[in-house]
């Protein structure tokens, strides 16, 4: 199959830390709290990168769980991820500047039986694009800034 | 500094692949195209993955341009990203899940000397917890899947 290039475009808006974001004509509002000198009006981008990661597990298990056999009522991820700010704010260099160790936990509301569940959830694990761009490097090219 | 941990819940509604995420108390949906079987009402989580990518930049660079002496009427990132299908839909052995490659460029319009934009552009990559979390492998632990 050919690879499609996926798009967006992040924007700065004026003042504070709020950055409007557009992929396919969808937008999203990325901020960060009062706390930090953002106006709190959305999530952080790390906090984007835990939603991305729950949304792409529930729709692999969506996606496949018909042809796997598997229904289930409800479904959900729970995520968590711990992030030191001394490596984004300070540049400590022992210090990573993104999440040092990211959690989940997959919920499912089920009848189906308990060793296919499991069969499924590692199914899930090995299919999700967004984990696998987590847990294994990505190679990103930053291009030559571009003086306006 | 301690480390905070940031959480997340993504939950799938019934039908089709929209799903519900929540982050402090901020909601996001994320979906898929009709043309894949979603019923395209947000994002998918791999153009999140793109667009919190994107914010991240941005927000490093609103934060500490003016510690770093740099002055911009307008900043905006472009983010593409190529994917091979074949690795989630097929799991194809030698395609992986995820992006295969993702690319940035960071438009800047400024007054200020090239040199220092150009040392500013590299300090926001050294910072950005997004990006450090995809171009160096992040921990990814996976909890026992849990049967309600």
């Amino acid at each position: 199959m050919p690879s499609i290039t996926y798009k967006a475009t992040s924007r700065k808006s004026p003042g504070g830390l709020a950055v409007e974001s557009e992929s396919r004509g969808f937008k999203i509002t990325m901020d960060e709290p009062k706390s930090v000198g953002g106006t709190d009006t959305g999530i952080s981008p790390v906090e984007a990168v835990l939603c991305a990661l729950g949304s792409c597990q529930c729709i692999v298990a969506a996606a496949f769980a018909k042809s796997k056999g598997i229904e289930f009522e409800d479904l959900w991820v729970e995520i968590e991820g711990d992030l030191n700010p001394a490596g984004f704010l300070k540049g400590a260099p022992d210090v990573r500047r993104g999440f040092e160790e990211i959690r989940f936990t997959l919920h499912i509301k089920t009848s189906s039986d308990e060793e296919k569940v499991i069969d499924f959830a590692e199914f899930i694990q090995d299919r999700c694009p967004v984990g696998d761009n987590l847990i294994n490097a990505t190679p990103v090219v930053v291009g030559p800034v571009v003086i306006e």
